[in-house]
């Protein structure tokens, strides 16, 4: 094997190594396993490394970490009881260096195998056979089950490991497995015990609308009679698809700006990082450098909840932790040329393990390729009419995932200024349950007949572990303030204040974009040597909504992270889950933001970690339905006062001569060629 | 003459037609034309001529509104007295139709010629010449003035018609007229007198940093000694250009999906709109219909406000209304193919007049093409692993604008899921002035040695004239609030209420991001068949900070405007104007939004306007210099229950073919081909 980077993924034969440890070390045991992946090395162990890489001096004798695997595994007992394990394995040593076991009050998430699972024991169930019965189904339909997070447990409670599933009608008339089975609800909930491999109970759903109590439920046999098909497969989709939609093509006529070396190091318009993943974050970002200076230790997404704000039980239930219950990589697209981005794709690959830890191959989890984002900086001088003017190209590093009904697309954008953003754009699915006919809904919106889309929230987290110009950082809070207007200090009352202030210890605030909050990543030991002020990445932090559950809800306990826009915490090595390590049934975050703060430590000129927190409160369309449009939210960190003057002034003006005028009067609403 | 539609630009004909009459009408006068464009057609008498086109009925007998010319012009007497005057010709009767003439209390825009003229006079001026004389400047540079508008006037003055120019230094050794003088402020502003065409005052600008007082200055002849070049034209820059940028090209073979009829009809992807363009709002986009059905009647940029925070007189008259003290359309750059846009582009005309009211040509100033951003909708059967993805191609409608030192590029895109946004990018150079070597400003950033960019807003207003589904339309603002745990209606605290209310009367309120408030535009007469609510469309009001300036300062009560997020108002012919009609030299808003509101008219269920309001706080970064990569902001009308499921659902999920991998580990770092 090559000499790997410490941040390079695991590779198969090293996955194959670390089982075959835990296989050893577990000798006749019944083991399932859940994920083998990096364990990243440790911040003190890495930064010699990284060091040395950049200024030159590795050698192959500069001290390496040692290639760690995380393993996740469940130890079946005589009771079948999943005990949840997760070990380190020294992949080089070939050894187990660290081992903890975990109680049944820290449930990991679901696997795939798992919701497999659920579909083999629940169909058969004679609970649910019998709940099913009540209900007559259109000819052809048959019952469809998805698996979801249990949610909700109540404070004290330990429940045994629960999944829950939300039932629908198919259409199976033509044997189409992809007809859209959301668009026809079944007002129960199968809740399935892990451990008993049985399905324990069946719950109804409400069904009623806006005059109707909480507790309503009709349950007409004929339940879902009242739904209508919502077909989005072109083969069933009940559309006329638009035929004047002229092929649009991005052409790199001599390639690519982009270097990919080793399915990890990424070169591009004087920007240098490294791409990682892992089952639960997805893609990650680590040591990202620009023309030769550190901005970023890491960037991953942390985490994501969607709580549902109906209260009608058992719909309190519904709250998914997306990467803490499900898992970001885990859930990964394998993306397709042509279909997910355009152009000169570079795609990267990672692997999945089965429940007996061999590696699955799961390729094109992520695409790398550049795009045209418009101007980037223009001036004209008015006086001879000469105009300077570049484009705005970016390198995208791009996600998409699917959890059961929702998809998201993530993309990391660099520009040619100095800025990294994060877009993120939900599309999928939204979730719905049955409603009666002719009613509406305080909880949500009619969207199809008989189907309620309803209201939630997606609250996200990303994790920003900053590095600029070196590890130790101070966060500011920087705002614009009115000043009165007063004789001898603003005597037109047209200035205004800028107050900037350090976040002195762990802490969580919110964003304000009425006194235009700013939040700097600064190195004070630095400064500008135009402004002389400390070399900084600033973002403004997005005012969307925070969590609408009562504060004292599970809803909202499981989620504290999602009570501030931005937290602010001293680094620790594997502190990188915002509502905690255990989301599934968790009835409090533990090991969160709320227990990091909590330490009280100094956050200045010191190792911190930065947290930003945002999302959507979903109201659903009828547009939303049967998929919905992308949304879009994006966050930016960009460079202030961190270089001498606009990096992107380097970028040449040249003219592209690829573009062509459009004839007056050109038409091309015909399918004719124009 | 082809018959015209109503909104049709003028032709040539026409303005020479307006031209001639109103020669005619003042004989022996000495008129100075300032500007001869389209007066839009009344609603009253534009709507049946509309609703005849759209129902098919339009035929050569349909009445047709009036095509209208608006005059405006200075009647210059013989006191050198500039009597500004508009006019309204009627084109085909060849006859004047309306006339006002306004005293100087009611100043109109500044234009080319004034600037011009402002040149001419000052650096001749004696006073000018003797304030100069004060400072040496380095060897080869020569003064360079920048005319700006006067701005503030204290209330119940009625002063002359003034401009006031700042000054810097040019570096002239090489004879480059493109020279960056921005780098070499001088701390002067001298102010003319129009009808006295005379400088009659020259001011003297501080220099101080954060220890010195609003009145320091300390005027060295050597005031620009420390300053540093800042070029951003190549061959003057000091600039090592990128040569990794491979060429990124948008082809479109089949050429571009959309169709221009007669330089003013757009039809693209179930769209079809008017494009207007007028020397004071630049781009209008009139009749806007999605699939059959109307969206907007008119939407607009009415209005622009460039406040500046320094206190030290005389820059508390830095405030600049771009388009009322300006215009975007006087001021719309001329467009180039493969620089402003790629791929296949339409450009569409204009004309300004020169002062004998002569058309002149204004080739390009709006470009029109189509773009691919990103995923549109997508989602994966997990099941099957079967997923659907759909590009999201967008038309875009774009012009540039160059206020003296700033650039903007205000975009208006239109999407395949019936939104349309507006997206601003503020670029170009902010404005600045001297500061003392080794001196920091609370009024600003250092962004070059010597040069202080100073802190200040740009709040836009975009008029918008909604038409959902027919004239008369409800303004509602629909928020999510939090609802207390209670065992009864919430007994697990997850639920939240959705709580919409219509705007009742005229009047303006504010962004509230926390509450996720939503506007939304319905026609409460017009009930979405599956939700039972009205159709609408919605868009988020940016969270953007309101104007800083003490409200009772001449800079705040100039701009009422900037007090609120949201107006709404009753429709009225020709109020298009945020701040009013008169901006310049203004020390009030008279006929903004502020009186509009006053009028306490009833806005349920009729022809109401919405007026947004957002902006930037821009203090500026090192990163801004000299020339600034863009800012990005955008906001988005979206349907809402306006169709019957996602409209984007017709879009064929085709693969685009002439996408390419990359080869792992390819390399296009060097300057071969990969």
């Amino acid at each position: 094997m090559t000499q790997l980077h410490p941040l390079d993924q695991l590779r198969a034969e090293e996955i194959l190594q670390a089982r075959a440890v835990i296989l050893q070390v577990w000798p006749g045991a019944l083991l399932r396993f859940r994920s083998i992946f990096l364990e990243e090395p440790t911040k003190s162990s890495l930064i010699p490394f990284l060091n040395a890489e950049h200024t030159g001096i590795l050698s192959s004798d500069t001290p390496r970490p040692p290639r760690l695997a995380r393993v996740q595994y469940d130890v079946v007992d005589a009771n079948k009881i999943h005990g949840y394990t997760e070990s380190v394995v020294d992949v080089g040593l070939k050894k187990e260096v660290n081992r903890e076991a975990f109680d049944p009050s820290c449930q990991p998430y679901l696997t795939m195998e798992e919701m497999k699972h659920f579909f083999d024991l629940c169909l058969p169930s004679p609970l649910f056979k019998e709940a099913v019965s009540k209900f007559t189904l259109p000819e052809g339909y048959e019952v469809e089950v998805e698996p979801w997070p249990y949610g909700y447990s109540n404070p004290g409670e330990t429940p045994p490991r629960y999944i829950q599933g939300l039932c629908f009608a198919k259409d199976k008339r033509n044997g189409n497995l992809d007809s859209n089975h959301y668009s026809h609800p079944i007002p129960i909930i199968a809740v399935l015990d892990v451990y008993k491999q049985e399905i324990i109970k069946i719950e109804k759903l409400a069904t009623g609308g806006i005059a109707d109590g909480l507790a309503y439920d009709t349950h007409q046999a004929n339940v879902v009679d009242h739904c209508c098909p919502g077909e989005y497969v072109p083969e069933l989709a009940d559309v006329e698809y638009r035929t004047d939609i002229k092929p649009l093509n991005i052409i790199q006529p001599e390639g690519p700006s982009f270097k990919v070396s080793n399915q990890s190091l990424v070169e591009w318009q004087k920007w240098r990082f490294r791409v990682g993943f892992n089952p639960r974050e997805g893609v990650t970002l680590h040591d990202i450098y620009y023309d030769g200076r550190s901005v970023f230790y890491r960037l991953g997404l942390s985490e994501m909840t969607v709580p549902y704000g109906d209260p009608r039980p058992p719909f309190h239930r519904k709250q998914a932790f997306d990467f803490g219950d499900g898992g970001a990589g885990r859930s990964a697209n394998n993306l397709s040329l042509g279909c997910d981005c355009l152009g000169a794709i570079k795609y990267l690959d990672t692997f999945n393990v089965d429940f007996s830890g061999e590696p699955i191959p799961a390729p094109n989890v992520v695409c790398i390729h550049e795009q045209d984002n418009g101007i980037g900086w223009k001036h004209t001088n008015f006086r001879t009419d000469r105009p300077v003017v570049t484009r705005y190209r970016e390198l995208i590093v791009q996600e998409i995932i699917t959890l059961a009904n929702y998809e998201y697309v993530f993309a990391y954008k660099f520009d040619q200024a100095g800025a990294i953003s994060l877009e993120v754009r939900p599309t999928g699915v939204i979730s719905v349950v049955n409603i009666d006919p002719g009613k509406t809904s305080p909880w949500g919106n009619v969207v199809s007949p008989g189907v309620l889309g309803q209201n939630h929230q997606h609250i996200f987290c990303l994790r920003v572990d900053p590095a600029v110009d070196g590890y130790n950082n101070t966060i500011f809070r920087e705002e614009s303030l009115p000043m009165p207007l007063e004789p001898t200090t603003n005597p037109y009352g047209n200035a205004y204040k800028v107050i900037t202030e350090p976040i002195e210890t762990s802490s969580g605030f919110n964003a304000s974009p009425f006194t235009n909050l700013v939040v700097k990543m600064s190195n004070t030991n630095t400064r500008n040597p135009i402004s002389g002020k400390p070399v900084s990445y600033k973002f403004i932090p997005p005012p969307s909504q925070l969590l609408l559950a009562d504060p004292e809800s599970i809803m909202a306990r499981r989620a504290k992270f999602a009570r501030h826009h931005v937290w602010v915490t001293s680094y620790k090595d594997g502190e990188l889950y915002a509502a905690g390590n255990f989301t599934n049934q968790s009835h409090e975050e533990r090991g969160g933001l709320s227990d990091a703060v909590a330490r009280n430590d100094n956050t200045v000129d010191s190792d911190v970690v930065l947290w930003s927190v945002f999302g959507f409160t979903h109201n659903p369309r009828v547009e939303d339905w049967p998929v919905m449009p992308v949304e879009k939210i994006e966050l930016q960190f960009r460079p202030a006062d961190f270089f001498n003057r606009n990096p992107a002034l380097d970028v040449p003006a040249v003219k592209n001569t690829a573009s062509v005028l459009v004839d007056s009067e050109v038409c091309c609403l015909s399918n004719g060629r124009s």
